[in-house]
């Protein structure tokens, strides 16, 4: 069946109704399309254009058509060019014409829009979750190993001694900036385009707030012509979505460094390493390689779909119809992803005595300079001193510490017998003690002021009272 | 001068000076690297790090600095490789070793995030105000011919008589989204990164909270390493600078069909026209092909950008410093066209005779369909009968209204001579009075909706109450 | 079966096995995998390492496994994580321990490397030969309307009458340019990795220019390491993908424009359009409009794999695995658009009277400029005058042969009787004669040509004799 | 001076004016402009359109005006819209109306088309010399220490032993490939469009085989409305330029690695790193950051580009305006990178003491399951008694050559005394002789087939001669 065209007896070229086809993606969308149809039938019969009984009619006929598609029952038919034909189609089957009725006052155009939108409104919490499971793992290995110092790097030269615990917040922090942009772009997403009809509004008297309501929006659309051309919902869920692949990647990317044989700071659980096909010795990091990869897939998904939308007319096209696969490829991209990540965070094993034998005494230089400021001395002057002092204990294999006081004063007359305590990687960790910084106080500030934003849900999101 | 190095000996090759220096396109950053450095010298002497002379002398400093700068009259050397370097080596010059103190404490890296965010900070509100502009505009042309009826399109077909101030709102609620999530990301730009150190985290008594209220920031970065590696503030502003340019396409889309010779709707004030070099007699769009075409820019800025990040390492790294040159085209190529395209939608004549020739008669079919649901026939069923209908039209050459009530009678004996009554553009057009629809009273309360948008400040954010 | 591990007892997170598995989409490589296993047991043979009944017998295996594969009788099981292990495990049931001997020299980064230029070998000339097509049903569509006149649009507004056949072959040209770069990518495909082991070498004397004959490929790679770590031909492919979508959508753009009611040019078979599920007249252009939003999907497979690329330290990772999805989708894709525009093209008809109708006398305004050219005025005067006169004939409502001559003399003096010949679109456009004009023995050695490039083949590529 | 519009007195919207200039970046290709003028204005004689006299004056005045701008002395004017309005602009104040001649049958569509792509036509050779430099500088690498070995990596895990050379040759034919890519697009690029008016061919009898013999073409273009539309040539580059982008990066991601503090293999000409500004001890790689973080710049112009292109309509169309600033800074971007490279590659010491140290003993495993195979075992069955025994060893923590016979034997009874040859780096290496392999005569055999195809030039293209 087709929903249009006066005759069956007109015939499309075959290729062209593979081309057309959108059934074997948006089928997905059958429990959201069934439910939306569902309220419309409800709206329509409120609005007095089906009777109680015609009404009771297509919800209970939905009911059966969704049953049998859960039950993977329903036979599609060649014809059946989207699951929106095909579901009305059945419902023809099973209640007769009065199905006829459900299509009133509603266009494809509307229609789709509206089911894409559930469906992602299901996805959100979903992601939202996931995405709180890997923080907390990550804080489990804050917490877990808070007194753990790693060289931090930058350039991914050693550069100054930094909590472990700190580097694992620090990714949290990322994902948490994710969260934020899922909440903030919710009430955009629920937005009911429903009674905007082909593109001009539906000429019957509809309640689209009781629509809203029952379908789980928080407001509805203000321009018809908008709602049926608008895909910033799906452009933005793409962004975040890229976004989220970007950051598991740069954690991906550190924790690759850091279980290789030359870093050896972390060790994986083998149940997320796989082996070589042809060397028996390897344990090769598949699941984070994965994860460094997948950002790609995602920000193609995005590109692909900005592209699709640059310089496209207003109004309903054809072309919208690349909105859905990249969406359904990108959230099962980030299920996978987020349901395998946080199991390896929670698993991994940081290896204390890698990490503290990686602290060799140069990471401490700048803790000389500053030793040297708090004895008043420009902070330009001390980074010069101690760079001379560096390239000494370089060119004389000694560590600094193991430099005679004597040699320092030759350097700076400033340096005295205490400037050896500076040379202390727990120390020099602890006087990070502001806000933000490595020091132990501040670090379980962190991880305090990160648990408090757990308890921020999606549903009490500013917007959210928007629909009276 | 260099920031770093033992001596001034050591040479570089030449070829990577120019590849490493990023003076050529961050100088630009000067206001605000030294408003940074101003806090900066307040926060050490707050700290005790500098005495109020040492602070009053670097800040007085810092200002003639700037005043040079300002005039044009300040001399880069070869050896600047940025300018955050050209700025610490001109205070030294001007005040002396006293200059050597402003740097305690404080890394570039920390340094220069804090200058792009400030950057960013400021350009926030200029483009939240040209969307305005250009909102106000379209909503000008609504409110001038908010009777006016052309035909709505889908997929490029006349599908239904809408009102010229429902398409013009269309593309004003698209641009109105783009303002919501400026609005949105304003709190996460608006972060003080400064007090992070090179990644750890500053050893002396900063006061953040200070800082930040001092140069305008909304909170501060909870994580010293996450604060110098993250740039998502930069990826979400190319993503928001994308969106403005995917909708500015498909104004600019739809505006190249109207004005063409074929559709005739709209022509452009010649002041946003050109002539052709060969062809005297072309009026050529040239204003809106660039508006479509930019678009490509914008999204060639994002998807680069996202690749640089994708599976960089945590902390800073170098690839880093590729953020600024892809903001600074977003930025100028926004300011560009929303510069421009205020002054073209605001002086643009529709011609309300080509528009309404457009109007045939065939675009009301979805209005028989209609008359014939309010007498009982299902959708479907009705839908099949004007299909017919059409057809009987075009094969004999006569509009749907010149049909004869016996021949529609022939097709569905619902039909009844206040069928004629049906088919007036006018009154389909007011028969979408839902909310969101074509109607006149709906377009009216469209406007008003979105002019108390326009009240909604930036500062007024949910978030901005964040610090403390 | 996992092909490494010692032990069966080892367990994955069943999470993270879903990830790794490439299975869902690998399968579809089964015939080359099989393929280059059988030559590769060949191989084995010659060097020595099997016998000749084992190599019977391995070769006997492998062609029934694949004829349980092909006959879709072939079980998976949940631990085949991709096609190559699940075709040696049913191997190994197939023919008992000798199967264990095929993997021997072998790694799966050669084996897998090998399946996939296998694949797109095959998938290169039936993309090359689809092309065609399509130039094919252009040519023919110029052939049968060579004296069709239209106006040719720069800036989408109306510049010069061109030949219909003229715009036609622009778009089969553009296409000749995609041919061509699949014909000149084509040898770098053909190189063989198989014999680079994991990424050393095989350590056994494989005779890797016989493996490459006898698997139809050109030549064989130099280097072990960058054997299993390149990519470049799947980037190449996914290039030539794109710019192939970049001009459909072009095309595709052109015709939709021309399909619209207010150009009139063209109308398509009905077998190519759709109707609207809510709307009884519209005639939808879906297969046009499909057809311009796939350079999306394509150019984001495109940007996907380089940002997959970027940064990816050397050697096999298994980032590499998303290799297969794009470009199998960017395959399935092109095929589809392949398959439907010939016919659409070649079934579309163009309507003389609408683009007649549309050469309005403005379009000849060149033609009056060449004409005092022809005088001796100098082009920059000429062009000056006719803007002039334009203007007066646009002031005037009159066309410009309506302008008498002493009008045009008060102008410019050069005018003579002779003018009027000079605005007639058909002179116009044969005075184009030049090569690469729209005259009418230009199209016809155009024609001639484009056809001529039609029987080079992928065969006769310049490389492909650089196997010895 | 515009060179369109019949008056001077229309007046444009100034920001339209700046929106629309292109001059701040076009007056870049002067010198094209200027020859292919020359050309034209001999061409335009040979065609009995300009007598001797006038071509001697406007070629004679175009030098002038070259004199002028090489010298920076020409001065521009805020009318000058783009830099062949300039250029005719100052020819006409040098050598009166005569210069209104020079445009006659030309169009600044055709124009612009063909200084693009002179510009690009000397831009190719310059980036084939660079990449070529940076291929010997590896060759030169490979030479110096043709037997030096080091862990090969897979998915960053330490794999087999190869040859240090063998990993900087993996690197120069990936840079092999983009110059073949480069010579293959060339005759494309070489394609002259000049001829082609604004859309529809120059009705004047210009010999274009012979302008395009004068400005170095390889042949003409075969349709002026594709002439003018297409940009496939900038595309193409724009691809090449990400390729070599990529390839770029992931010899930097290696070189960030072995250059790191934990790998140590490598260490860098001083002249290629610089310090921190905060952390004395610094020593950052940072041409190789920006290495890796290009490539997203110019994916990122690729993109951009490509989305340009996507569904615009066939003609020239302003969109194509931003060809050329992605072009101007995808080439100075490759000229920097390939201008530092060469010699940061050539000055860089390995690390033989560092690199024998990660040969550790596992990593030779595969040696020992290629022992049993030629023994006769399965590989599958030397496999599995291999990962037995390397868990045996890590678990006793001995090495596996320190494993007695009699404890081998208890895992396999093939195992002899000679097993214990195998377990030695530099026999593994050499057992891959094989062509491709990295034994070292299989080395030295790729490095003469590399240098052999150094003596192809762009010229010797197979299609250099298509011009007759």
């Amino acid at each position: 069946m087709r929903l249009w065209g006066a005759s069956t007896s007109r015939s499309l070229d075959p290729a062209f109704e593979r081309l057309n086809a959108s059934l074997p993606f948006d089928r997905r969308l059958y429990p959201q399309d069934i439910r939306g149809s569902i309220a419309w039938a409800r709206a329509l019969a409120r609005a007095g254009l089906l009777t109680l009984g015609e009404c009771d009619a297509i919800v209970t006929g939905l009911d059966a058509v969704k049953a049998e598609l859960d039950a993977g029952a329903f036979v599609f038919q060649f014809t059946d060019e989207d699951i929106h034909t095909a579901i009305e189609r059945r419902l023809m089957e099973c209640i007769g014409p009065v199905a006829g009725k459900l299509h009133t006052g509603r266009s494809r155009n509307d229609q789709v829009a509206t089911d894409l939108r559930l469906f992602l409104m299901e996805v959100w919490p979903q992601i939202d979750h996931r995405l709180r499971e890997l923080e907390e793992a990550l804080v489990a290995q804050a917490q877990a190993h808070i007194d753990l110092l790693m060289p931090g790097y930058t350039h991914l030269q050693r550069a100054q001694p930094i909590r472990y615990a700190h580097w694992c917040l620090a990714h949290a922090w990322a994902l948490e900036r994710d969260r934020e942009r899922l909440r903030e772009a919710y009430p955009r997403l629920a937005t009911l385009p429903l009674g905007s009809g082909a593109l001009s509004g539906t000429p019957f008297p509809i309640d689209r707030e009781g629509l809203a309501r029952e379908l789980g929006f928080l407001s509805i659309s203000h321009n018809s012509l908008d709602a049926v051309s608008d895909r910033d919902f799906v452009a933005e869920f793409l962004f975040i979505a890229a976004m989220i692949g970007v950051h598991l990647s740069r954690l991906a990317e550190d924790l690759i460094f850091f279980t290789s044989a030359e870093f050896g700071f972390i060790t994986l659980d083998p149940a997320y390493t796989t082996g070589s096909s042809l060397m028996p010795q390897k344990r090769n990091p598949d699941a984070l390689e994965l994860a460094r990869a997948k950002a790609g897939r995602l920000v193609g998904h995005l590109v692909g779909f900005l592209t699709v939308l640059k310089g496209l007319p207003s109004g309903y096209n054809k072309d919208l119809q690349e909105d859905k696969e990249p969406v359904f490829d990108a959230v099962d991209t980030l299920e996978m992803l987020l349901t395998v990540l946080p199991g390896l965070v929670r698993t991994m094993q940081p290896q204390p005595e890698r990490m503290r034998g990686a602290l060799e005494e140069t990471i401490l230089a700048t803790e000389l300079a500053d030793y040297l400021v708090r004895k008043g001395i420009p902070f330009r002057d001390a980074y010069r001193v101690v760079s001379e002092l560096v390239e000494e204990s370089l060119r004389e294999g000694r560590s600094l510490s193991a430099l005679p006081l004597e040699v320092m004063r030759r350097y700076h007359p400033a340096f005295d017998s205490d400037v050896y305590g500076a040379l202390d990687p727990e120390a020099a960790a602890e006087r990070r003690s502001i806000s933000g910084g490595t020091g132990r106080a501040a670090v379980e500030a962190q991880i305090r002021a990160l648990q408090a934003r757990w308890n921020r849900s999606l549903q009490a999101s500013p917007c959210s009272q928007e629909i009276k």
